[in-house]
């Protein structure tokens, strides 16, 4: 367990300087679970993740000197970000290593705040191998996002504002990478208040702590993947299993399809934007992996909200197809003359909106004289797709959909 | 002025029952703006936005009688969905008369809080016409979305909070449709804070209430249309510009590129989803419609956060293209083997992604043995565009791009 007391003591710290972010009933989630839950929204956090609070931390820890000669930490998201903005409050200079084909946007977040960026590596474990080695060369201490007591007590002041925002919760959800965040908030939560559960949720893609918390022994993986980059840890650090199977009662884990639902359910309903990390613990509640949390007073870390856009636009555009609010058909006309002009105002006829059409008459598919038309449609849900497909049907149009 | 009295008796009334919504600093809107900037996030006020206040106020004000008889209201927004939730609170029957065309989500938004929905009319100004002749007929208290001192009270209560959470603004920047918003906060802040400047910012495509504004008399609008549906109001009210002619500095209008931008730049840096009538008064800011606000202490109040995320999808895909995020491309090619796998390694050696790709020979613009490639591809801003068509042209590519 991470002493109270230093989690005390960072808690102090970062007064001030962190954001004592809301933690707020969720009225549609709730009733969509069946239990009484509230929202740790540490997405509305400086930076967009709680990562500030352990790195601000980390460094509000190290004597003048050590402050003088700078950090340097391995990360190309949130911890970086944290690291950064830390250092310059500090007046400490800090160098941040990044794989080779880390995006200009992140690269530019953490410039921002007044680092030095590094691009060294292909991969995570490559630029995290030449930041400890740049480290212990130039003397400079390096932040680990994880695996080090500082960081995880600043972490863990999260669980210290929740108890005292919401009394009385019965559980609390906690996403799971590399056991930081989950670490320093479960010795909080088991110490000041011991009946709390304790729920880890990890991705699916990204494995390693579920395994190992299951196995008692550190396991790692062979590869992860997921959407949740925040969480994606391929080694499990002997440290964190370590307070996690003190502290931790239980661990799940949810797919990307479930985390994307997530995400777009948090959009839609909670207006925030929460990045896949940060929305595994409402994919747990909305997919049934904590059915026996029904009736029960649930606290969910919304651990972060940095998602590129990009992505954001895809798990829209999958949402809408997924919730029956878009359609892609292919149909198959005689191609002549009004055939195209037909189907189109039978489609009106629906209020069905056309986003997108594609005309093609030379498919293999095709028998001579007809041509596929490749339609987008906007509907408004299950029951109005039946009716159109009810209708080509009834016209005879051959027609076929994409899911 | 709406009275402040009745302004505070709004504001024990809705207690426990309305969110007290974050007030919280801006670090980057600051920046980017150089004033001090405190968003009140109203999007993430129940029902997503700050309808409720006077919806729930009005309804209060009612006597037993009143609420047997059931409230009746013409909305397709945020008003009907204050209504209805605030009907189900007091066990009141709600009616909400919706245009015809209102999608499935809007009228499935109202019926979750258990009102009943007539569709009727096509447009707004029908629904309406509807809504106040069924009243009368039926003896059901027709709750006006701004002409009502209950409602307008109620949406006072969002000036007593901020100036309760935060002391010292200088200004307060609020968004102007029908005007019950800010007649209701700007009674409150002049008559508490009398100091601290009060901005309107209303919509390029409605400009009822800041031509009536500036003309100090009422003037309607033949047509609205914007992007902001939440203030895209046509008639000026005589009872809400007295207030504003009494109580508001300034009223400024900002337009839908303007508005799509703040919506962006809300998304990726402050992780919130707000529509457009809500964005306003952060695109007022970005783009230099107030710039006199430098170096003041600025609260501007984010009104709501209900918008179609196809919409909000739009947003992003036009804001990446504008940004430098993304690139489409018409590129000419040679028809032979070959001829494209060039092409594409030369992009790939740049680092641009190619997320679409499409292939055409039969264009009359093409000359016989050439084709066009239409690209889309992930870019990394303004300096690696210019990259990539330094090398198409370098290799004497013949290229187009679209804005």
């Amino acid at each position: 367990m991470v002493d109270l007391k230093t989690i005390y003591q960072a808690h102090e710290r970062i007064k001030g300087v962190v954001v004592e972010t809301p933690f707020a009933f969720a009225p549609r989630l709730s009733e969509e679970t069946g239990a009484e839950i509230y929202l740790k929204k540490e997405n509305l956090q400086v930076t967009g993740a709680f990562k500030i609070r352990g790195a601000y931390n980390k460094i509000a820890s190290l004597n003048a000197q050590e402050r003088a000669l700078g950090v340097i930490a391995a990360s190309a998201g949130n911890h970086a970000q944290g690291v950064a903005m830390a250092a310059q409050m500090f007046n400490t200079k800090a160098l941040i290593v990044m794989p080779d084909s880390t995006p200009l946007t992140k690269i530019n977040g953490v410039r921002y705040y007044g680092a030095e960026v590094i691009l060294a590596g292909s991969n995570y474990d490559e630029a995290y191998a030449y930041a400890s080695t740049y480290g212990a060369e130039h003397g400079m201490v390096f932040v680990h996002p994880f695996t080090d007591e500082a960081v995880m007590a600043g972490q863990g002041t999260i669980a210290i504002e929740m108890l005292d925002q919401i009394h009385d919760l019965d559980a609390i959800v906690i996403p799971v990478g590399g056991g930081g965040l989950i670490s320093g908030m479960a010795s909080a939560i088991k110490a000041l208040a011991p009946n709390i559960r304790v729920i880890g949720v990890s991705a699916v893609g990204a494995p390693a702590m579920r395994e190992s918390f299951d196995a008692k022994k550190a396991i790692d993986s062979t590869a992860v993947r997921t959407i949740a980059d925040g969480i994606a840890v391929r080694d499990t650090s002997e440290i964190t299993l370590n307070h996690i199977l003190e502290t931790v009662d239980q661990i799940v884990s949810v797919d990307d399809e479930e985390i994307a639902n997530a995400i777009l359910f948090l959009l839609e309903r909670q207006k925030l934007v929460v990045e896949g990390a940060g929305a595994v613990g409402v994919a747990a509640m909305l997919h049934n992996k904590l059915s026996d949390l029904k009736g029960k007073k649930v606290g969910i870390v919304l651990s972060g909200g940095n998602m590129d856009v990009t992505l954001l636009s895809i798990i829209i555009e999958k949402g809408l197809i997924k919730s029956g609010r878009k359609m892609k058909l292919t149909v198959t006309l005689i191609d002549k003359p009004g055939a195209l002009m037909q189907l189109t105002e039978m489609l009106q006829g629906l209020n069905a909106n056309i986003v997108h059409i594609a005309y093609d008459r030379t498919s293999t598919t095709l028998a001579y004289g007809d041509a596929n038309v490749m339609i987008h449609l906007e509907t408004k849900g299950e029951e109005h797709q039946s009716q159109i497909r009810a209708l080509l049907k009834e016209h005879r149009y051959l027609s076929s959909e994409e899911h």
